[in-house]
């Protein structure tokens, strides 16, 4: 029967996952047109064993409409065995690692609020990250050539470059929900001004164009309404104080919030909605912009997310999860608003959504080069996903956008041939280094990479390092 | 309220037409959503007033929804004027004109079945056409630039292609209904083969592209069905015989009916499903394919529609109008199964819609130059058509494509500038003329030209001509 | 001494060649700033051995400046290995498959002047041609990658189109010389209308774009006369009767010859000077213009090369070839007019030189696609080859140039994939074949491919076939 | 007779300058094979004609083989009317405001070695010379639309992207000779590396590409000889100490000399020749670089030219002038080593050359959008210039290229429409300003701005500033 698709096989590469995973787990046990059977592959075996416990302990449920058999997998092939859907979440290294990439610049005076998509962190993270993307890449290519790819690693463009690089013809999407943010807030704006309520983000229709975290939108309705003008009232009436809605988190005690600030400025410089949250837009501006120091940080009403918060989080779900897979705890079906698995049923030909997402570029988006990822609506359908055209951004933004573009293809071509000068190269061109001096970039450069070397291999370090 | 949208304008531009107009007229009675007026502007006036007491006589009636009052003007900025949406529906020159366009090549062995596109007819037709969609695009940027353009008007790409040149921020599509035809094909081979009813044309899933009337489809499905592997069944079991399904018409009888050989003809030999009635895809092929000679055209299941046939076809409903406008004869809400309604509401916020249009190329359809009309799916939104990528045809569709795109640049540049040399260059070069000499083709070019010269201002003449 | 290079090596495919091999011979034993060694490799060895002896014979004679010697050598890698250069010209297949390129086709009333470049004798030619390409281009890739290749092999565009294709670094280049013959054309014209005499060729600056034996001059001047309006009236003078110059050659008598009328005609339609010879030209139009039948052959004044004379011909260079090997006939120091050894001396730094030469598409040629291989002016330095910038064709000719391009795109791809389909996809489209049903091209296709099967490895044919 | 034209009609705007005016005196008295009238245009009439008295004087002088007469005019129009050759060589506003250029971002510890080409002083003197352009675009549109135009003008690339903006059939060329200095350099290298002596920079091949004062070479040769293994030695030797060859110029005490460390750095850095000096070079890249302080900038042995030195050297040649129009001093020749003459002779049709040219982008330079000015290699001939295709920058410079295209771009567009937000934001975006918050330079802009206000018709200003 054409409305229900069984036997779907889903291979879960970082299976082991403590967020991601669990989400999937309850988007899928909500969605009862689809059904089949998740792979979970880690590094870390007993991870996935977990998860497959707790994703199994669902089948009984009533509550659970979809029926999906969880198999943890000790490598990668069996994973990718018959898969019609790969999903990819990872950690690239570890919050050691991560550790690194935030706070070691922070000694010479440069802040990161994530550190995980450009900046000093996110290049070395994609140094690390982009060779376990060749790896798997490859493994799609003998093993899963005709299967849907979904990638939610960070750096989301450059990883998902990196697939595509090492093999052409991949179906492969990164899906980022920062869009969906920006629209929810649009949403919150209809009911601050005019009065309306419960509209729902998807019905806030946006033209989005640009690359993941540094996204921008041009067109923005909802029904009849254009809500350009009524932007433009919302950021002069909360520019000063910013805007924090309903949201549980407040940007004082929640790493995550912000008040929309840096928003609000960029859309007062540029005219345009940055279509991101707060702190990923404020890494793609020069340092003097944002993040110039923790003071000026607060004065733009965001926060810096510090990797022991992380660790220190990363504890508590490690509980968690064995409250879960012992019973102890009951799995709480939460939908995530992720749109994972309404892509899955798209491209499985129920139904057909217009939805934004991270493809390399077949002219979708004009004024910047064929083949990069860039992040626009497309469209999916049965075995089809489809860019559509989105236009170019005004030469202002676009130079920001294609100066990270020109970062990010260094990075890769650096990575992919261990070419040190070149990532250094590309490490000084980036705007939250520009206001030191090349010797004090390459300086932190070197440290920086000497803390990640373990997940470097082919490149050469001397012995003793400070 | 934003699920209604009220005083909607509308500028009908050709409103005097009986087949069209009608059409709408049964459309928008039918749609609830919106609501406004209609003013019908025509060359020929008394039938744009008869058509205004035709329309209006729907909004006393009950089982209309959508309430229009219609109103006959004597210009077209009349009609332009604060207009949301201008549509555009002529008959350029008369039936006399159109005659010779079809019948005058026949006497060099050329036959045509249809003549309102490309071959010796389509062009010559653009060439009188253009002047006319010049001075409507003139007054559309004074008086309406910021409304939404509909053309129903052939030749479909030279029409909006000539739209786009002189007014270049003009909002305007290409509307066409033939790739409908061959989803409802798909759909009856479901029936057909699979046992499958009922399946709405809308729900058979395509990608478009192409030029109008010479689309292709790469890529077709119905739920989680593939319609490719069918196809070929389907072609493999008719291909001789032929494919009638159950619709009214027949070949046999019916001017506008085909047995689909031609498509099915096609598709054996480029392995794509040509999205067009095979009576115009036979006039894109060379003379030798289809075109032969009136036994050919029998043989391959498909009719010549003679242009008297449209002169009968036009005085049955003149008096047809007479009847319907006194009250004689009740309007039958019919409806056309034409978008253009549903397009309209999109635009103004009601709704998301993806259909096939026809316009300039952003990058949509790869492997051809900017800006000439391409015909690929798009999204319809609150003021918005944006294009959907749609690849590439395979070189040696494109070769045919692309020869009837530079064709009609070449036509387009010669209207503009009455260049008879260059628009000769592209008579001779279209494939229904490949088989007689030049000497030939300039010989029937003059005759032809000279026929229509009534609508070619700016064109020398010479006062005697045989 | 930088003035003069000693040691260059030149590895000859086609080396038993007894035409351009001894115009090599010569041009190379009268230029003295190089030296060093020819390697001879042929599939027929005996005939590299014999010319072998030919050129060493030069070595010991007082009247030759340029010292080589020549060597031949039993395989492709001993003549590959430490080249600096390599020359192509080879004859692919024999005169047997060249007769059925050029003759099996008047079986269905199509005439061929030379049957080489395009029309169903070049494309089969192409079809044989291709994998000796491909291998010629593998061993390059692996014995000699940074050595330059000049090509002199038709049909040239898909040649040298197939050696990028397997090899895409590869530094090589096509050369031609029927444009010098427009340019000797233009300097004959000088002297018939202006009394301007001694004027030699390259001093006619041309700006040339198009695809080899289909290229077109836009511009042309000498000193500072521009040539076009001249041009004009040499057309008007000579439309008629011809213009034959003073070359020894006649049309009437000599297979090579003519009279220009194709020429002067292309001028009269498209208003571009088309720089190849009338036979070739005719070839790329459809039959109905020049080649309909041996009467308007006669009437266009240039003439059909039957391959008979071609294996006369042969006969005759065989017979030169023993009694210059044996020192009855002395070799005769003749300049051929042909740019190789120029090109070679600009590549090894000595000089600079602009020519023509057939390239892949970086841009130089607008309104065509990237990549294809197109013939435009470019610049020789040390070790480079830079294309000038030569601006778009009118769409009238691009038409037709765009036509034979996707035609030689399909023909490439169904070599390399031994696809039937395609490849008489191709044929049908060719304009040589726009005359006849598609049946009648796909029997002739048939019949040709058969005629050259032992060429075609990895094609399938029936075991007997009339 | 063709090796010699006369009665050639050149304009020159800024015709009353004491610099460039004068060399192209003295280049035109030395060449004899053209000759004609030189209309000299300024706002400055008198200086006008001063000049054309001293040009006068030199007819009668016996060392002079090139004779030309000199007449000052009154108007833009006299001056174009009949002209073959648009020389263009102004200065855009007084040295008042180049001084505001220069120095007052010093407030902001900005320092600026030239301060006419980018960084903040480059683009206030676009913001005022823009509208310049504009006009003489429209001149020429109307009184010369067919003569060759030659810029001389800075900034080089917004002067010449202006006129091709206004008027897109100008036949306009930019031409600078940074990249003569830097063959110079290579010159000299052969000298101290080589012992080759006396070589002439024109000997010196090199493939140039990039955008004017940031251009790179990626090939260079000397006969057969690789310039760039050389090139490496060469900076290996002296990339501590610097080079000054035997200039007379030093860096110490001479504002325009420098010691090429930069050059060498960036060598360094990214492998490729920067060919332009070391003054301009490092106004391209970010503030900490090369331009931090007057020490850095000592340190790295260029020099920051006070805009009071150019003050008094105006003085000086003012009094020259008066010398010079009298007689009391005798004009010298003396080649400036420009080839301005040689393009004109070339475009007359005498002799054909290579050399870099600024030009719009046609596809000559890969990477960067169309139709910006790009300087790369072209060929001169009758009536002609073609740029020829110089490949692509690789990523790391060409994204520090890309950067000031698009500042460029946006200048020019906040130029045309007095857009002060654009401005600013392109104003914000130069690296040069890379290390000031954006608050500061939205301070310096607005003091920088109305410091050149009397030439910025159409903007607005408060009446009263600080």
């Amino acid at each position: 029967m054409a409305n229900q698709v069984k036997n779907v096989q889903i291979a879960y590469i970082g299976g082991g996952s403590r967020g991601w995973a669990w989400g999937l787990m309850s988007d899928l046990a909500s969605e009862q047109s689809i059904s089949g059977t998740v792979k979970l592959y880690d590094l870390n075996y007993e991870a996935a064993q977990q998860n497959a416990i707790i994703g199994n302990r669902l089948l009984d449920r009533d509550d659970v409409v979809g029926h999906w058999e969880y198999e943890a997998v000790k490598t990668l092939k069996e994973a990718l065995n018959g898969a019609d859907f790969v999903i990819i979440s990872i950690l690239p290294g570890t919050f050691l690692e991560m550790k690194s990439d935030v706070h070691t610049p922070e000694q010479y005076g440069i802040y990161q609020s994530v550190g995980d998509t450009v900046g000093p962190g996110g290049m070395v993270r994609a140094l690390r990250t982009i060779p376990l993307f060749v790896e798997i890449a490859n493994q799609i290519k003998e093993h899963a050539p005709n299967a849907w790819v979904i990638n939610y690693t960070n750096p989301m463009s450059l990883c998902t470059r990196t697939l595509y690089h090492v093999f052409p013809e991949i179906k492969a999407i990164g899906c980022c929900h920062e869009v969906f943010g920006t629209q929810k807030l649009l949403a919150s704006m209809l009911e601050d001004l005019e009065g309306i309520r419960n509209v729902h983000r998807s019905d806030i229709k946006v033209n989005v164009l640009g690359i993941n975290h540094f996204t921008w939108i041009d067109q923005a309705s909802y029904q009849n309404i254009d809500l350009f003008p009524l932007y433009q009232k919302f950021v002069d009436k909360y520019y000063e104080s910013g805007f924090e809605g309903k949201n549980t988190g407040n940007w004082l005690n929640d790493h995550f919030a912000s008040a929309q600030r840096v928003k609000f400025d960029l859309f007062k410089k540029f005219g345009m909605i940055a279509a991101a949250g707060d702190r990923h837009l404020a890494e793609f501006m020069p340092n003097t912009w944002y993040l110039q120091s923790p003071e000026k940080v607060r004065e733009w009403k965001f926060g810096l997310t510090p990797v022991d918060w992380r660790i220190e989080r990363g504890k508590e779900l490690y509980e968690k999860g064995k409250r879960l897979a012992s019973g102890e705890e009951s799995f709480v079906l939460n939908p995530t608003g992720e749109e994972g698995v309404q892509m899955m049923k798209a491209l499985l030909g129920l139904g057909e959504i217009i939805s934004n997402v991270n493809f390399p570029n077949r002219g979708q988006m004009a004024g910047v080069p064929e083949d990069v990822i860039v992040e626009t609506n497309a469209v999916f359908r049965y075995n089809s996903v489809q860019p559509i055209f989105s236009g170019a951004l005004p030469t202002s933004i676009n130079n920001m956008v294609s100066r990270h573009i020109h970062i990010q293809e260094m990075t890769l071509k650096a990575a992919m041939d261990c070419d040190r000068s070149l990532a250094l190269s590309a490490f000084k061109q980036d705007p939250l280094l520009s206001s030191i001096t090349p010797e004090e970039a390459e300086e932190l450069f070197e440290k920086m990479l000497f803390n990640t070397k373990s997940y470097l291999p082919g490149w050469e370090f001397e012995t003793v390092k400070k």
